[in-house]
């Protein structure tokens, strides 16, 4: 395919992708496919001469949409949103046509310059305090990682080279084993299971605190955990606290676990993956006091933030301790002046070697919306979540289990949990909306998330009756 | 931005894309900017109000291009290829308005099963043994990784807890931190630096085995650090083996080395990175002989196959020690009948959770190209290769310093090593081409790689003159 063709298939793509998202209310949330559906549909082999594009175009319906969960559709309440927007679409595209792989500043200082200031732009945006902040000269700064789940592996990895480095300078005779055998780090029993997958990559026990009844960690339980592994000879190092946490965004408390851990001398990581983008408006600004105390935060501006997926946007007050978890020689780090705010090489502050151009999709986003704009989408989303709140909360067979903060509903039918999975059964099988369940302690519980940039009150409203009627059905079910 | 603006601004894009990589011969291959030049170009905070995409786009010519180094111009001849074509573009496009996250089946069924049915077409057109391919029963399959280091790691990390699990099965008072104090990885002192990044995240130790005259690791070496490491009281349960290495495309000896992990029970890893893609070609097959003896096997189409960044094509003999890493619970795994082929929850495959529909940049160019057509790429390429590698080789000032596979050339001007860093500074400040150096032994050397899909014959020509006369520059400046 040469450029003239590209030129003419790129501008039936636009178009295609236009109708995708301009006719998505039409097409079904959730695929009616069995497993292992596509297989028969595909040669079991590579074709040898080049194929028409017209005959690929045509197998995307045919082969590909019967299969895909439409993540976009106003009627898709599962999970937590995908970021979806035009302008990071474009962005995306000149991002492939440049494809520069951005692993040190001369492999394209351009990827790596404006993904710094593009995440001092955000940290700004949600006042993160200065020490975060690249600047000219800062120690910390931000990087781009691919999800949220590698930022808690690079921070659990950053915290515990720290201290391995720390112990064996005070204590010379101890080997690396014999530390990491006593390592603890701890996070609520709620927070997302990439927590527990850092631990058990890095080679570190893990323990989960017991949340409260609001499903947060305070520093109470924390420090119980503290004391208690610190009399048994173990070595606490790194804490996660939660910021709206998967299952039902709840919050740990920050403002009282944040001084432990600085007391304690516990490297701080924040995961604010979906909660982080609305801590750009005032009114959600507070959830995010004590974020001085961490040394390092994550959110995803891909889940709520219109940047479309991968950008996870993490900073850390002292980049050195990030690119030293991933260096043999600490001493030559130290030396290293290009490291110095001005010269960044991001293959040190990650796990993967290449990287592609992601900070033009921030750069176009912020452009295009502006903050008054990506504000206004966070506030309409959380007002149709509350709005679906006052609807169940009107109906008295059913019960809200959590808090609802933000874009997050969680709520079943009161009863015994069968009852709400056969709801949610229900639900799914009709797939006019997709949903997905939780656990709350011990009641299954249903989640509504407000996930599409397309979603509007009309849609709340009809999903609500819809799983009014199917819950009547239910309960009648249960009755004969 | 609203669908019809979408469809006008897509549009300009498209021809954006096309200028830019119509024209990039034009632009000069690497920056002239310094360190630091983006940040006072941009405001020091986003914009409150939305602003024009005329302004952001002229800002991209403005502002990004100026630091852009140019990786797809035909000047390019640094580190390795990266892909780009207009097929992967376009698939890129509707991977992003698609928008799924593909971390389980259930999360969009078609992203999951195109990959699956895609690895398994790649696999067989590389003739990967049947014990790789997912097939619709099989124990093994493919994934796509981001990048090369994550497949490196994620295979360190199953061969960890296979290992681990190994041990505490026979010997149950073992504790893991005993058993990792003890646990050996080996590479070549040739393989990339993720291999080392990889030990360090997993906190095993890594020995390099020193390579031969002809920069390949040999079984005899390798078999004197396993005995004398055995003798030592430690466990040796990992082993890279590189096809083509990152310095001067070297390769491992494999047919030899296999043999030798599949006795002593050790995990056997190939990283053909770069190499990989050329084994599509029947001429180049054999390079891969061995393969039948590895656990995983994993090389970067998005390097030179045509599918843009990102993807790293993986595959494991048995899934179940993949996903088994990252589990806590490795019963729970064995009564899992969904993980059965059928079903495959990708998640468990990788670092992070989320993941792009990125299996249909494969789809669309093993379409668009055929394998025939992307045969043709690569012998294009190797064919290049060699036209430069003759070139040098008919100047008596130069020397060629590894023998020339694919597309890769190292040489270097005969003499002290001053010589050629005075060349490859005086190449890289002119800028007309951009190449990088490496290391092979006490030799500094420089690397020029068959990199753009637009280079030719008269670009290899043309930098050879260029070198040529620059060397002139160098020998006359030395004899002052």
């Amino acid at each position: 395919m040469n450029a003239s063709e590209f030129r003419r298939r790129g501008k039936e793509m636009v178009d295609y992708v236009a109708n995708y998202l301009e006719g998505i209310e039409g097409r079904q949330v959730y695929p009616d496919v069995e497993p292992g559906y596509l297989r028969h549909l595909i040669p079991a082999t590579a074709p040898q001469e080049p194929e028409k594009f017209e005959d690929i175009i045509n197998d995307v319906e045919r082969i590909i949409m019967p299969g895909v969960t439409h993540w976009h559709s106003p009627y898709f309440f599962a999970y937590f949103p995908t970021a979806s927007s035009y302008p990071a679409m474009l962005a995306d595209m000149l991002c492939g046509a440049i494809g520069c792989i951005g692993f040190s500043w001369a492999a394209s200082p351009a990827c790596t310059e404006l993904e710094t200031v593009m995440m001092d732009w955000l940290g700004k945006m949600l006042e993160l305090p200065e020490a975060f902040l690249a600047g000219k000269s800062g120690e910390g700064g931000g990087v781009i990682q691919g999800s949220a789940s590698e930022a808690t592996l690079v921070a659990l990895l950053a915290a515990r080279t720290k201290m391995i480095q720390k112990l064996k300078t005070t204590s010379p005779e101890l080997t690396q084993a014999a530390i990491m055998d006593k390592l603890v780090a701890y996070s609520s029993d709620q927070a997302h299971s990439s927590v527990e997958r850092a631990g058990l990559i890095g080679g570190v026990r893990l323990k989960a605190i017991p949340s409260d009844g609001n499903f947060a960690m305070q520093a109470s339980a924390l420090q119980e955990a503290l004391q208690r592994d610190k009399a048994a000879g173990l070595i606490p190092f790194f804490v996660v606290v939660t910021l709206g946490t998967t299952s039902c965004c709840s919050f740990d408390n920050l403002l009282e676990v944040g001084p432990i851990c600085n007391k304690e001398d516990l490297w701080l990581h924040i995961d604010a993956a979906y909660a982080g983008s609305a801590f750009i408006c005032q009114e959600f600004r507070h959830l995010l006091n004590g974020v001085e105390f961490a040394d390092s935060f994550n959110f995803n501006p891909h889940k709520w933030l219109l940047v479309n997926f991968d950008c996870s946007a993490m900073w850390v007050k002292k980049r050195i301790d990030l690119t030293g978890a991933f260096k043999l020689d600490p001493v030559y780090l130290k030396h290293n002046h290009q490291d110095s705010g001005l010269i960044t090489d991001y293959r040190h502050w990650q796990i993967p070697l290449g990287r592609r151009f992601r900070s033009l999709k921030m750069w176009f986003v912020f452009r295009m919306y502006g903050v008054k704009g990506l504000q206004a989408y966070i506030r309409k989303h959380v007002q149709l979540s509350h709005e679906f709140e006052s609807l169940v909360r009107q109906d008295p067979r059913f019960e809200i289990c959590a808090e609802v903060t933000l874009g997050l509903v969680c709520f079943r039918l009161k009863g015994p949990n069968r009852l709400s999975k056969a709801l949610l059964e229900r639900i799914n099988s009709v797939k006019k909306i997709h949903m997905v369940p939780c656990h709350l302690r011990d009641k299954f519980v249903l989640r509504f998330a407000i996930c599409s940039r397309s979603v509007e009150s009309t849609h709340v409203q009809l999903a609500w009756e819809h799983i009014r009627e199917l819950a009547g059905e239910v309960l009648s079910a249960e009755k004969e």
